[in-house]
């Protein structure tokens, strides 16, 4: 399993239109082939920041299958014209993973 | 839930000791009142880097609760030494999970 990174700034004035198109595009990530699962998170510290997560089977699941679907078209439109900076991208796999008994 | 981000870079020949050390200090994090899980991820594509995530009940749990701890004194001479540079921590709220089926 791959966990995608990416911290998305968004433009002033912007983020509860963001988060409304966020709601629509995440339709299309859900759908593609190796999706896991994914989360939108507000930055508490940093107005406008956020962070998104998205759990692959595989990287190529995001790289090739997503990156390069006719859906990624319609994820972009939605979406990247929020990002200021254009944001940077990067996949972890796990080393560690720990949970209370109240997770 | 408040979810704690902090990119960690490593000083370069030290992931290995970085990351078994982590696993030692991993017991110290779980032991705090309101902790509910961790993780460490490592990047694919930037050697050297991690992510740490990290689950608390609310946000003073972490930024009250474990940073003003003795145990985070024990926490902080284990792993700060390893990063550069000094990672930045932020916390994050979540606006949307959405998982698969096969989450």
């Amino acid at each position: 399993m791959i966990l995608e990174v990416a911290i998305l700034d968004i433009k002033p004035g912007l983020a509860t239109e963001f988060e409304t198109t966020f709601k629509i595009a995440s339709t299309i990530i859900a759908s593609m082939s190796g999706y896991i699962s994914h989360e939108l998170q507000r930055c508490i510290e940093t107005p406008n920041r956020y962070i998104l997560l998205v759990h692959w089977q595989k990287l190529e699941d995001h790289t090739i299958g997503f990156r390069q679907s006719p859906e990624y078209q319609q994820w972009r439109s939605l979406l990247h014209h929020f990002y200021q900076p254009f944001p940077t991208v990067e996949h972890y796999e796990v080393v560690l993973h720990n949970s209370s008994n109240y997770d």
